[in-house]
């Protein structure tokens, strides 16, 4: 039984999620990311219901049982993107993502604070975003603002930790999002961080969707941990996320 | 070289593109379909360029030349539909589709003879849905507008025929799609059409995507016609498509 909490299935066909299932994945986190800038923020709000409604069908057709998180991801903020932060604040969610920093500019800062202020005040899990460019720089300016908001560390995931933003993300306190998937984390790597600082606040996930074709990467990883993938490959996720 | 005219990529995971393209196929007219009923207009035109866009670049990722159609899908009608339609109206379209009736209701019947009317003037080819339930009377109810509007021949292909409405579709004289997939025609089927009715007016597809998971019904098809498998399979939708 594997808990993989970042996939995001709308780009992944239903034999590609039997394959999930089959290499021993039985829940997973699904979000919200619309593959281009949406011209309208109706479109998003749309997309959340896809997701809570639509695959998680198609989730359970395979025998996963999905969790949908939904938010602004910061490479495709609509237009009045305030609509989308109204329907956020207007209604409950299992979790906020993929929410997060990509170039840290004015937009992407305010969005990310408000998707924040929402989670503290309905006490929300967070999938955050660390991106590939500039990850140190940028996973610095995101942790000053959940600083600022006092966030509560049980309710941050940093995700796509690798070896440039390790220290800053252990030093935080929040949960450690370890992506193994081509161009980010190999399975060794995750492994290898895991025995390093120990399996309290990992958490490996896939990010498996798009362009991420890689669909057993949670499984592979457990497989290299033995005995510790129960906590950073299961328990934990399920811990965060409170499911 | 296949052409494969009725697919819906969104649904479809690059490694399943990747196997599609190994069947053969090399080209295709990728349809859209939200599969859920949308709350916003806006969503659809959203839609509309991620598949001109995004779902474009995923294809040609596997070397499949991807044509987009777009169009308001009966069981997807929004609120405010004429948002849509007025979008459709004031751009250029290489083909209409997925259009067409469900249930023929009055809402039904006026978005789908839109399409139609912006069709006859603009010239775009328009992929027709007949659905499962109450196949032939639909598609009487289909034929019936079409005839009302004078709709050219070349420009409709009358989509997932099989043997409850063939007759009716083989008299209007537009083009006969054969849908190949689970619940709808087997390839040995859909090759039987062939030989008996000719291969002037058939064109073979897939409608993978979603539920519909096989994805190299064409290249089975292809397989049992043999040398009449080039226009049925490749050139007839080339020729419909005008691409």
């Amino acid at each position: 039984m594997l808990f993989d909490p970042h996939v995001h299935t709308v780009g992944i066909g239903l034999s590609e999620l039997r394959k999930m299932r089959e290499s021993g994945v039985t829940e997973i986190c699904n979000l919200s990311f619309y593959p281009i800038r949406p011209l309208f923020p109706q479109t998003l709000i749309d997309e959340f219901r896809r997701l809570e409604e639509f695959e998680s069908f198609r989730c359970s057709l395979v025998g996963i049982k999905m969790f949908p998180a939904v938010g602004i991801h910061p490479r495709c903020i609509p237009p009045d993107y305030l609509t989308v932060i109204e329907h956020l604040e207007a209604n409950d969610w299992v979790a906020f993502g993929e929410i997060g920093l990509e170039t840290a500019n004015e937009k992407e800062r305010d969005v990310f604070r408000r998707h924040l202020e929402i989670a503290i005040s309905k006490d929300i899990p967070c999938i955050i975003h660390t991106p590939s460019r500039n990850k140190r720089e940028i996973t610095e300016k995101t942790l000053e603002i959940l600083k600022e908001l006092d966030f509560p560390h049980e309710l941050a995931l940093i995700d796509h930790v690798n070896f440039e933003n390790l220290d800053l993300v252990v030093k935080s306190g929040f949960w450690i999002g370890l992506t193994v998937q081509e161009g980010k984390l190999s399975a060794e790597e995750a492994a290898k961080i895991v025995r390093e600082i120990g399996e309290e606040r990992c958490i490996v996930n896939s990010d498996a969707g798009f362009g991420h074709g890689i669909l057993d990467t949670v499984a592979q990883t457990a497989k290299i941990l033995g005995i510790e993938a129960k906590k950073v490959c299961f328990d934990n996720a399920k811990k965060f996320l409170g499911v």
